[in-house]
């Protein structure tokens, strides 16, 4: 068993961006190539792990070759990873296991998605399909909707406000404002969360995240090959994930998911580490409720805390963890299949100081946490200096 | 870094069956636990990963925590792999590389595919996009013309003949037809085939494969997992893969797979094995001349003498190596996602001599050979007793 060190990291702008998933995923991959210390040639990539639910141009099938042929990745082999919105977090846990084997040296694991794209890929008949097909999507159930139950939920058992979900989406548009890969690079107030249109109650605009395009690539390697291209490798210390039942009406309960509790513990047990030892973590908001249920999931704060702790500034930029610094899905988008390693390479960025403008101070422990759908999926890794 | 082995296998019939994808895949994975030899509780596997190009009821986001739930394998790490025909092929090796790490120590590899249910899933659209989307299938090119491109010109170049390709499918058909998991349960003469009606000059309908539905599935256990549950595991001797350009008019040459040369080599080189030691193989014969291209490209035969090399029978059950013995894509019938581990569970029958009907006799080593779309991506595993 080897370790695995993160050793380099790319990420396109996000957002509506008129561009090819493979002019994206290659514009990343470079940069990835190229932010690794001391160089690499790109003929030393092994393997590479791809995560996309499937947008990007109507190359639905073989994906993977497609893109990475066309980032000068040629002969390798490469798949496809798919687990709706968790797709590339996946693909980094795929990455990290093939490297930890001794099977392969070096591996890339990335993801990409177009989604404004809309005539040829027909968007909203791809986002209903991450939710449950014959018991939520068929019935009329939109992902707003399902979150939007989960949150009316957590409101009735707990007391949680609009107030406190409009906390959220201020502060990850602060972040955001600071973080020049962006969508949505501008600050808001709580009054306009509130008094935003309604999405679905009790969810206006600002609490749910955006359509995004966008690809992000980040470099795994073993020990040696880590020491041997830099001197700043940021450690894959825990990697864990987990799955719940996909449709809500089969769980215990919907003011959480079980998904996050479980790859969570798993993954800070394996790196020895308490969630307090965390500094900054890239949490799944794809809608208000989801970060304040994750803070809660991960264990910052009792279940029915989040809204609180989240209001009192605990999760900001120098509070008790600093949580979703680029300005998470809400404000910097969420490109589905592109989000898992995006969150990576922001804690790539944070553990070695470098991320400008919104750098937790002194951060040494990441936390990454994405989900897949409504929680059907997900999967944490803790990144150590 | 352990040994790894094969140590159960499951394969639900093939066909036009008229049963969802979770049904599908529950059945096999059920025979998959159900086949170990002394048993294992379901709550010992430890993941999964699923193939699937994306069919199977519109679940087309978290289709791998949709069956794997219904398959009573909650709660753990799934995700859905695509790599279109190959997609199976390639979970199996990430499953592989997992239990490789010692991360886990039973992993679950599979694949489902329901092709036949045409209203909602679109399949001529779906089956299309495994080819290059802006090159060929927007300029109008269907996978059977995409191969009857290769084979016109592989007929070109070496003299092969329209006969020889239907000894492929005959031969596979005679394999297929005492397969009771089998599509085409028949034998047919080379007359049937050079008469049946023409698809896509010089195919047949018996020069390609059917649209399948069906599931696969494969159990992965370390070596001291393995040898605790079975006095008879499958070896993992060697695990390879690669791509190619995705479009034809990128690549060097199309009467030949370079995906199939280097996966193939690479795979043996790991085993320490040459392409002669092998007795038993699972070829992909998605179309006739595909099995032709890839016995030379594997090593069988020189470049161009497919043809000749199966005509006279040294594909044949008892022939220099048995090719197809479950009657291939072409009999047995190509369910995408669930052809690769399908192709497992064919070598898992023959090295221990379970393959009633159509056994190659004292079969020690294996090879199964798996291809995306028309080449673009390849996993080659070799398996021994």
């Amino acid at each position: 068993m080897q370790r695995v060190a993160v050793i380099g990291a790319g990420h396109t702008p996000f957002g509506n961006l008129r561009r090819t998933a493979k002019d994206l995923f290659a514009t990343a991959a470079r940069q990835c190539l190229d932010s690794v210390d001391r160089g690499i040639e790109p003929g030393r990539v092994q393997e590479a792990w791809i995560g996309s639910l499937g947008f990007g141009g109507w190359q639905l099938g073989n994906l993977a070759a497609l893109v990475t042929e066309h980032a000068r990745l040629p002969n390798i082999p490469v798949r496809r990873v798919e687990n709706a919105c968790a797709s590339s977090g996946f693909a980094f846990r795929d990455a990290y296991l093939a490297v930890r084997s001794g099977a392969i040296d070096i591996a890339l694991a990335g993801g990409v998605e177009v989604m404004n794209d809309l005539t040829p890929t027909r968007q909203r008949y791809w986002l209903g399909v991450s939710g449950d097909t014959e018991w939520e999507r068929l019935a009329g159930l939109t992902f707003p909707g399902v979150y939007a139950m989960m949150a009316v939920r957590h409101m009735q058992e707990f007391g949680t406000t609009r107030e406190q979900m409009a906390a959220v989406a201020v502060k990850n548009h602060r972040n955001g404002a600071r973080n020049p890969n962006a969508q949505f690079r501008k600050e808001i107030t709580a009054e306009d969360a509130l008094r935003a249109p309604s999405v679905a109650y009790p969810f206006t605009l600002y609490d749910c995240c955006g359509t995004t395009d966008g690809a992000t690539a980040v470099l795994l390697a073993s020990e040696s090959v880590a020491r041997e291209l830099t001197d700043t490798p940021v450690w894959v210390r825990g990697s864990a994930a987990a799955t719940d039942h996909l449709a809500l009406h089969d769980r215990e309960s919907i003011t959480g998911l079980t998904a996050t509790v479980r790859s969570g513990r798993e993954a800070l047990r394996q790196a020895d580490l308490a969630v307090k030892d965390v500094d900054v973590a890239e949490l799944h908001d794809c809608f208000t409720i989801a970060e304040l249920m994750a803070v809660e999931d991960l264990g910052w704060c009792a279940k029915g805390q989040g809204g609180p702790f989240t209001a009192d500034g605990s999760t900001g930029l120098d509070g008790q963890v600093a949580v979703n610094p680029s300005g998470g899905l809400k404000a910097k988008g969420h490109p589905l299949g592109a989000t898992g390693t995006g969150q990576i390479y922001e804690l790539f960025l944070q553990l070695r100081g470098r991320a400008e403008g919104r750098q937790r101070a002194g951060a040494e422990v990441g936390l990454a946490h994405n989900v897949g759908g409504s929680g059907a999926t997900c999967a944490v890794h803790i990144l150590t200096r």
